[in-house]
């Protein structure tokens, strides 16, 4: 991550959070108690930010300078909430498309499923506020940009988010090899959204439960592993292709 | 790349060709002239390896011991000649599957493709001699071992390898931004190579220029730019879901 997405010590943090600039991700302090700090991480539970409790040396690694326990990460770009992102997508003439990304780790990963969305016309991309890559300076590279013009939404949890989409008539689909249902014997031409998970270990059983369809590719090889980004955009293009017929 | 699959020096650089283990790519000192190096050089233009004549600085660079003029870079994999392939390929029963590669520079890129060629059941990947991710170590690890299984053509120039082809009954389709005529509008069906090409600039004029058809995926955003990984995992899937019907 770039240094000047870096914003440290606590009047630093607080005027940055009241200057209504996004914040990603703070790292605070183990065991750090301070009136200030309260209010600050107070403001920012509500806004979704991922707060992160880190041992004193970690702060240290990231900056040199005094840090006072509190170190925020500035996000490139401003979140959508999921709920405004399902009423616009609702009302367009096009059938809504949603990716939900389930803990992929990987900035490059992340970023070629950020193009890929903006290339198929996902409405938005739904991340879980902890565990997933950064939006960072470093998401914009890989993304090319197309970060800019894709609506992310960061959520407390996905399965929230699954439920939330459900009700409002969405068809949950869960990407993952553990099903003989193919993807291409899927119908996707009415609302849906898909479901990526983390390179290492897939979809999380407990999100897997609760999607409404689980669908694969075709893996002909020995190998069984495709890149998850490389898998994302298979998935999506399929919808596409159904979609444009 | 790995320091193990560092050879230096002009005797053990001659004495690993004559071992016959396969020798990706070697780096000689510009200027450098030698009896012994002349017939080093010799063999390995007859085997396809990439020789590139380098400043000394390069070279002092990947080694700290004395090089004498000579760096070579051993591959993890044995190539297979072209014509093997196509032959083996054309006495199966399935439709033949070849991707050409034009230039794929990035080694996570080159990776991810292998990954998927593999589970697409690629016959061969054909990549140039020149000017390609190099065949090491960390392609290896990108392509989470998928290296071992597809077989992997070198050749001097792309555009022999398209007349080869053309002349065997394949058609060979270059994927392109530059038509109007959709992937999903083309017939997968029969023998097939599907050329991608590089990061940056695309499949080269003149590799386009041969092709039997252009085909490209739909950009429904902005960007316009898909990874390049991305974009063959999803011409090769398309392959796959048409000859599964």
């Amino acid at each position: 991550m770039s240094k000047e997405h870096i914003i440290f010590g606590i009047y630093p943090v607080l005027e940055a959070v009241k200057s209504g600039i996004t914040i990603d991700k703070v790292f605070i302090q183990k065991g750090l108690r301070n009136t200030t700090l309260d209010t600050i991480l107070n403001d920012l539970e509500q806004k979704n930010v991922t707060i992160n409790h880190v041992p004193i040396e970690k702060l240290d690694k990231l900056t040199r300078s005094n840090h006072q326990g509190v170190v925020a990460f500035s996000s490139p770009i401003t979140f959508h909430s999921l709920e405004d992102i399902v009423e616009t997508a609702l009302s367009n003439d096009k059938a809504p498309l949603f990716l939900i990304l389930d803990q992929i780790s990987d900035v490059r990963n992340f970023g070629a499923i950020i193009r890929t969305a903006e290339c198929t016309h996902v409405d938005a991309i739904i991340i879980q506020k902890k565990g997933g890559a950064p939006v960072s300076g470093d998401t914009v590279k890989t993304s090319a940009g197309a970060i800019f013009k894709v609506p992310i939404c960061k959520v407390d949890h996905i399965k929230d988010a699954i439920f939330y989409l459900q009700g409002s008539g969405v068809k949950v689909v869960a990407a993952t090899e553990k099903t003989p249902n193919s993807i291409y014997d899927v119908d996707l031409n009415n609302p849906i959204a898909i479901i990526m998970g983390s390179e290492g270990k897939g979809v999380s059983k407990s999100v897997l439960n609760l999607a409404d369809e689980k669908a694969s590719l075709p893996l002909l090889g020995e190998i069984n592993s495709l890149n998850v980004s490389v898998a994302c955009g298979a998935f999506l293009y399929e919808v596409v292709r159904q979609r444009q017929n």
